[in-house]
């Protein structure tokens, strides 16, 4: 069950080596190598364009309109971790400005992904500090509720453990769990492998038909050309 | 009752020294200092980032599908007045281009916030006129049925008079209505005085649970920290 | 009736000189240059800002979560054309990143409009390869179902046949039929001719309302001006 | 300025020959006979079909996930009123069950209009409680923040007044600002009284196009019938 | 392209006998035995549950907030007829109540298919006038400006002919293009006389897996059990 | 992980008398219970008004548009059972129908909760099997691709593991975690216990403001009254 009023102090993250080239291949290229799973939901933008991130997950539950824990998942931050921050229901409130931003950043926050709003987006953006959200606003919250620390949460869709890595980009946020960060990043390593080559036949007109042998399947499932 | 086919002409502006200051301190610092209310909704979009800007609105009711009053409000406009559009029944369709920009600008308008779609975005940005809106879109719009010009209005959910101020940035848009005008100024310059030394603890290292005191009223409320 | 499983090779697209120079217009003009018909719906949003293309179309229509027959549509791209993906259901997923591009480019195509999710949007950026779609997403597909390429499909709303001309900018994305592409063309340049005169006009002060002759019509229409 | 933490005790509510009376009419007919002006947003659904009912709004303003005001306007209730409870910002939680609906109804209130969700809807509807919501969630709320009672708010996106009336059946719910109630009554009768004839006189084959005499404008506007 | 300001008068209906029977199908087998296409949104929902229709489509084209053209369509309207009313852009508006559904029910129409809002639904209930919409709203419209009537139109996503069949019930509303209508109403019957031998293998405990012989595609599939 | 391509057949199941019991508290209740955790979002819908059920959590992850992995979950079922379909990505089509419901009812399933559409709605009513989805939809699906059966999964945004408990009721749907079934349902008899005395004291005009003694914390927190 999801405890309420908690901080977990000692939570094992993955290691950073392996957290840390994550990055390097992108939320696409990771939720590939890990079976096609562990993606947030698309409505998950980052706030300005660019930024490539991995690093490792400490989670916070919020309640909707109520930042304290923000401040507490603070203490509980170390250099490489990004926080992840879940709701207990659906609200686009700003939980998020450019004084948490300061305080992140000077733990060693390498971003932050939130099922909720934020704002100072402007200063955020001149921070270089990137952050990957549902909503932007200016809509301040209170201090009156405890969420929980380091528990795992759901955040837009996806079950996060504390210490899982998480990679972000353009393209949006994955979850890779700890157990599996060492296969995924060889799974991942091993598709970029292949990638130069594949691009330059298509570059050259090779089609994907060929490429992939796709003719075969695509007659046998029945696809009929006609003139 | 929302008059239909009326165009107030003489309306109260909040005084342009209160208004004009206002831009500086962005939506966010300005919803803080009136207590966390008056923003609009957070699907109000800026058409380009980095625009900040406050004046005085002059609000324009629209129906569905129709710019019809789009060309009255702006015989109303005077220099630094932010024009306000809201809509009888939802819509996304562009009401407003890069002619009416022109027109507006012509007359001294600072911005266009409205809630529906607007069209020429590129333009507008060239132009520099910023616009807040709910949609981008192609949709042009017949001029058929009357609205009304600088009544009160409800603009993606916030009430707006004619003469309040608004503030809008990246951040989201805020309406301060005209009688809070200068205690809201006030609020906002305090609140931001402050702010330069609490950036630098944090930035420091300093925590926000012991810069805000947060520690004992989080353990009074039950927070329970397991190694 | 829709026809699933079948690939026309054989489709007639608008003449070049005029699917190319409808780019010139926007997606705006031209829309109103075909009397307010044929837009997709405005969540159709390009991935990058700036683009302004027109050609035409082949059109492809795709099972939610498999991308099998963008690979069977690649094959029949020719130089000029823009790729409008349909689907059999809403879904938000993945279905286009940046091999898909490389082939897309390699055969000319100008762009595509998807109503889907698309991904790899930092590379596609960097190859200014412009799409406009619903969404992005990491989120992959799969390959095993056949859709159809080359039949009329409704896409965000609209109906486009293959071989019609599709505009599309940072407003939107038009269809203009094969049938009326020149009459809409005509139409876009004379709507342009006036435009000039028009813009010079407000921007020297002269009023939409005395511009356009709208006060009889709006008195007539009973608006009244309270002073 | 919306204020916060007050409670207006004594506020001026329509009359109740006025109030009671705009029932009958439901909110379509109420609706155009202020000029098609006041509806609350569509997505406000009854939780059971066939209520219709009118009354004097007391309105109470609350904040995302917090119900604590919904017992301090309890207190305001006199009988024949419609509690219409404001958000700061969305939120679906359920802030009204059986136990405040016991205690709305002892007061002697007619029904609640809430920008939100509210659960026991199984035994609201066997107390025959009507509500209007946005939702329907068995989320729990917590008591920890001001908001106000009796102050003006927007509903879902409709400006409400303490004392106006409130009109709401299976169409959804319209606000009667107290000082248009009499008219709007006078011209509810008066729309009603035609209805009667229209309807025969349609069900007996008469079209619209003949009755409205609509042909000729329409073919002044230009309609052109094909064989 | 879609015209605007036309009424075709002369369509060729799907012959009667088709038509008619197709209802008793249901919207999803008629949409399996199709192929899988044909379907609206599934946002279009029924204003009461139970109903169960087909009929011939006539079709009509509107504008956000104006009904005008269901005055026209209703002159078009025979016995046996479902309209299906489009919209040029998205909008809730209540387009359709008692008295055109009075209108619509004397000339002989089934159903209204709209992608719109409606009103008066517990009237409309009382008199069994089925209505399948994207919303129910007390929202009034606009006489105002010419749509079409009896031209192809996309509605909720679909593309409808007039002359087309449409079949409607709790679970949605498909199109049968009329060219496909008696192979459909023939593919369906036939789907329809296994169903029953099937419910009964399944009610006596014998699994789809067995029956549908999944077993071994499954386990080609990589399909493993792990106890 | 999220593992695909599995099925567990072992799973261990709350005990049958802490699962039986719960139904009877409803979803409102029993989430309380639990500190206000554990529920779906509230987009989940029952198809026919009036079900109250409680059962143990077989869970299934299905694709988008394929609903193979249905027929594999059938075969786990259990008397007592509640089938719990999470989805890869968000999807509305028919993944369920009568032919299906038939089965799941003969193997002992007291209800279905998906996180996408269901069709064959009216005959699943009068069958009395209830499901809570996310849609209702005609739209059929394929049979192509390996989910997982009795792997934990997100569904509507909460986190179940087979054997869990499931509660739904016209409120909603909660999830009971196997370890804590036994305390909430302690926690939910003690809750509904002092329910009568509350009800009795509210319906006689006591005003929760008193009964829970909240006076004196509003008026700390400023409450003002103004007369």
């Amino acid at each position: 069950m999801t405890e309420l009023g908690v901080v977990y102090r000692n939570i094992t993250r993955t290691e950073s080596h392996l957290a840390d080239q994550l990055a390097h291949f992108g939320s696409a290229t990771v939720h590939e190598a890990m079976g096609r799973v562990g993606l947030l939901a698309p409505y998950m933008r980052p706030i300005y364009a660019g930024a490539q991130v991995s690093g490792t997950a400490v989670t916070v539950l919020l309640h909707p309109g109520d930042n304290w824990m923000m401040h507490v998942v603070a203490e509980q931050i170390r250099p490489g971790d990004i926080v992840v921050a879940a709701l207990t229901s659906p609200n686009t409130d700003g939980f998020f400005g450019d004084l948490l931003a300061t305080s992140f950043q000077s733990r060693g926050a390498r971003a932050l992904v939130i099922d909720a709003g934020v704002r100072d987006v402007k200063t955020l953006t001149e921070m270089r500090f990137p952050v990957w959200s549902k909503a932007i606003s200016s809509k301040g919250t209170i201090k009156a509720t405890l969420g929980s620390v380091n528990i795992p949460v759901v955040c837009a869709g996806a079950l996060v453990h504390p210490g899982d890595v998480i990679v972000a980009d353009d393209d949006g946020v994955v979850c890779v769990p700890r157990g599996v960060a060492e296969a995924t990043l060889a799974a991942a390593t091993q598709r970029e492998a292949n990638e130069g080559e594949k691009r330059a036949k298509l570059a050259a007109g090779v089609l994907g038909l060929d490429m992939y042998k796709m003719r075969e399947p695509l007659a046998k499932a029945g696809l009929r050309y006609i003139d």
